[in-house]
């Protein structure tokens, strides 16, 4: 079975081929947000690269959020154009949960973070054990304070993922650390091995049902409805 | 700082730019032997979409081996051109090495593998503790009982690492695991890295006395000295 992986929720834009559980391609481009100038670009050079045929594809699979609003909707968008052309299902993935499949050993509590803005984090919780991925944490908002005080919590290594540049390394409670840099953002990799066990798992949906997990409104809708009732 | 991190050691064909710690692009092939056709087109692609100009780079780290004899010297010649052409330094690095920066956590023992033919393995041990890499065993060419043996000797999760699918998972002994493909494999990014530390630790040597870690001679090597023992 032959998986496309994207990941276009934060400024790394990356792709990848799957090949049951191998990859056969991953590329990624960390270059500022140029993601609708690059994705099929990237796209096409892995499959010229391996020379695997685009009717080969058996499945998609997209990481829907949180994440940036505009990222995300380029990869949806780009995903569903492709998957009904090619006649093919695309499988929406969790980028938190995503992100966990970046560090696939036990007994460390994963912590991918998400730029909320306004000083805010989107934050999830996981760990592995034996091979499988618990979720100590569905995604929330949180505070500065508030992530830290709950990472503080645990009586094992946490290690921050995703975009937790901001919290430096100092600031940090004594077993939290930021995760090193070759694996703390998004791979496509393992968005196409998550929705590889996702779609195996039964989540089959319709391409047209797949939504984006945004969690909080874009400013512009919460602009537009303060403006209304000004009116 | 800006740095180009290859590894063709592998079956993988893999590309990276770093800025400092910060991956800017990654891009790994891996389908097939075909090294010398795809190497020069893949970092000429990440140059064009991340916009880096050739002269911008100020190092190569390059995948020295062990590794496939081939793989190794079209990895080598072309990053000694591309270094001799620009005038910058190179710095050779351990491939079993590099493959430890693929999962930097501590408490690990990773033990990353190549396949050294005729049943053999070339075998490294590494632990991560506080950040710092630790070599618990240099390189060695191991039969598969000595290395199954040797990882049975610790008390802790050991994580095989590189060429390993042939040790199926269940002939392991209790504690050790194969790594999931996402991170099994050698990546250019944990080349950069680790290269880019060693430049900064003084590993500074000129282009033209950077040799290959082969370990064992080639085949056609070890032939032609049996040969001319017959005439």
């Amino acid at each position: 079975m032959l998986i496309l992986g994207i990941d276009t929720a934060t400024k790394v834009c990356t792709v990848s081929l799957l090949r049951d559980n191998e990859p056969v391609a991953e590329y990624e481009i960390n270059a500022g947000m140029t993601h609708s100038e690059g994705l099929l670009p990237q796209i096409g050079q892995i499959f010229e690269r391996t020379k695997i045929a685009k009717k080969d594809i058996d499945l998609i699979a997209i990481s829907i959020g949180p994440g940036s609003f505009t990222g995300l909707r380029i990869g949806l968008a780009t995903s569903e154009a492709m998957a009904y052309s090619w006649q093919i299902p695309v499988c929406g993935v969790d980028t938190m949960k995503a992100m966990a499949y970046n560090l696939p050993v036990d007994d460390i509590i994963l912590a991918p973070v998400l730029d909320a803005q306004k000083g805010n984090y989107y934050l999830a919780l996981y760990e592995w054990q034996n091979g499988e991925l618990t979720e100590h944490q569905k995604v929330t908002v949180v505070s500065r304070e508030e992530l830290l005080t709950r990472l503080s919590e645990f009586a094992k290594p946490v290690m921050l993922l995703g975009e937790c540049a901001k919290l430096a390394q100092e600031s940090l409670p004594p077993l939290v650390k930021l995760a090193p840099w070759q694996v703390r953002m998004p791979k496509a990799s393992s968005v196409a091995l998550l929705g590889l066990e996702e779609y195996n798992n039964g989540q089959r949906k319709d391409i047209f049902e797949l939504n984006l997990h945004y969690i909080r409104r874009s400013e512009a809708e919460e602009l537009w409805e303060k403006r209304q009732k000004k009116v």
